[in-house]
């Protein structure tokens, strides 16, 4: 991990605290601690001053952390999270006010206000407010972790046979994944049949037919960032449902993509691809048209029907719009794709919408 | 799911909300609300009254929610968790007292505090406490879950050869659990040589040499329940100084399994390992002897140098000590145990510690 990238991200950081008058932030997020520090094991938080970061791990870590934490003061705790944290603090004489991410516990918010002799607020989105905007190492990652994916994808085909099961395919998938040195964004999702009328089906025994369909939802994830693509398609002859459903969920997403760009109001992608839904007469879908992800598979911006504001370059989403017919059938066709100013990039080109089967 | 195993869940979680004067408690915590409801999805909340038990979900989950849930009221919602848990609130004219979970974020609880007209607290470890103890079911699901972990295992033995790579093994074992219909409890851990040193290694490009050393973490879910086993082994001639380690660990884990009963002091347990390890000379390791696990991989008993209480017949816990020396080797044997009120038993007693790989 580049060390300037890391100094960029905490300047920006602090200049949100600065804004707020809190003179340290204790990120307890994961994927915060990540993004601060570089650590990328678990069970650690990060605190940063106006003059250090440091991270907080145990003797699990203290040896990764060494590697990956380039410029951070790394504190092997013995104790709980909440009690190094109070220890450090007590340490840090220039410090005022403290806050806590909003996204930690309420048992360790309590904690630490038992430990902790500081006024302590909680600030909401700090990190995550940065971290909407991908830099280009980001993207990068991003973009080579679509291309792990659409590989993986592509190996396995030859496996989408009947008598497959979901859970084989499935895991079949994921070792494809694995071998490119990746690793699953989240559980990989297959489905068959009416099956995938539940947008987070798990994969069970139910077998491929001779004319079947399959709904695919995955992603491989490189240098801790994700990537997330669905794909739907028939094994045979579809019928001619699946064909009405699979256009308008092709149509809709199409409408929906053509319209991001920075200054895209988010309303306005999610209800254009709901529209086109709606007026093939087909059911319209619950979940959102789309989501930001990066270090995790769900982020902001959250592209749903009251969902707020605009677009901006350097934001990555899905777009991902649906048809569910409960014992019927589900179709779903999701990309990634970079916002930018003149108005994006899709990221997952490589990774066809129809697959090719092997005969 | 049988629903009588869930009334006699709920009923238990009742008394102990009695006793703290609570009339309902939101359950926010994804373990907590399959325990209490037989939902295997996310993204969604039990509230649990003196009459009902409601289950918070989507659309995405709602046909899945119908399937699993018998004799929760399945409630829809289209807005925030918090805002279906206030509005359904709303409704409960017998409701006074609300508890949160404490693991919920401080944003949902503040949230609620906005939202919820009523006196609203947070109770700790409520489901959780009820959760320690395993019923059969739960005790069948695990013995099951151990039993796929170990056939994959099994399966996977004849691909530890020189040349393989850590991913690639790890994929290779995850996928024979996928085969066995399972999941993983948990991202599975491959560590060759002296990469085992970091505990929480993750699987990367480093290939088996002729003469080397595996460490495998990982475990099979199976109806949500985990298994949780850790191997380690020499490829070709082991080193003096690994035989040394592995004696060392292995004597640790004996000396440990055998003081488990009911009644034993959750300290002395720990504390039995650690004084092997400590007068073979070694370095102690600094993580925990065991901890419980379940729906979740770490739960309840958490056994370290500082735990607190006894064991209890019905608990199912790991004892998994280790030596760890950075740059040399890692070496770790973890088994799942049963508390009896005589004794033990060990679950994964068909998963060998020594596996005989193929020449």
């Amino acid at each position: 991990m580049n060390r300037d990238l890391i100094k960029k991200r905490v300047k920006a950081i602090r200049r949100k605290l600065s804004e707020k008058k809190i003179d340290c932030l204790i990120v307890t997020k994961p994927a915060n601690v990540t993004y601060t520090t570089a650590f990328s094991g678990d069970d650690s938080w990060a605190v940063i001053t106006t003059r250090a970061v440091y991270l907080l791990t145990d003797s699990r870590y203290t040896e990764q952390a060494q590697a990956e934490c380039i410029g951070c003061g790394i504190i092997r705790r013995k104790d709980s999270l909440v009690e190094a944290a109070a220890k450090l603090l007590k340490k840090l004489k220039s410090v005022r006010t403290v806050a806590v991410e909003k996204s930690t516990s309420v048992a360790a918010f309590e904690a630490l206000k038992k430990y902790v002799k500081l006024r302590l607020k909680t600030a909401a989105n700090i990190v995550e407010s940065i971290r909407i905007n991908k830099d280009s190492s980001e993207i990068a990652a991003i973009r080579a972790a679509a291309g792990i994916a659409a590989q993986a994808l592509k190996h396995t085909l030859r496996y989408i046979k009947p008598g497959v099961s979901e859970s084989e395919l499935a895991g079949r998938l994921d070792f494809q994944i694995r071998k490119l040195g990746a690793t699953n964004s989240f559980e990989t999702i297959v489905a068959f049949g009416p099956n995938a009328s539940r947008p987070h089906h798990q994969p069970g025994k139910r077998k491929l037919r001779r004319r079947d369909t399959v709904l695919i939802d995955f992603g491989a994830r490189h240098k801790g960032y994700c990537s997330d693509i669905t794909r739907s398609f028939a094994v045979g002859k579809p019928t001619p449902l699946f064909e009405r459903a699979y256009d308008a969920v092709q149509q809709a997403q199409t409408t929906a993509i053509k319209m991001i760009k920075a200054g895209a109001k988010i309303q306005q992608v999610d209800a254009a691809a709901r529209d086109v839904i709606g007026s093939s007469g087909l059911p319209v879908y619950g979940h959102g048209t789309g989501h930001g992800f990066g270090l995790e598979i769900h982020e902001m911006p959250f592209l749903k029907a009251d969902g707020k504001g605009r677009l901006k370059a350097g934001e990555v989403i899905t777009i991902e719009p649906g048809v569910y017919i409960p014992g019927k059938l589900g179709v779903r066709i999701e990309d990634d794709i970079l916002v930018t100013d003149s108005g994006h990039k899709i990221l997952t080109h490589i990774c066809p919408h129809s697959p090719q089967l092997s005969k």
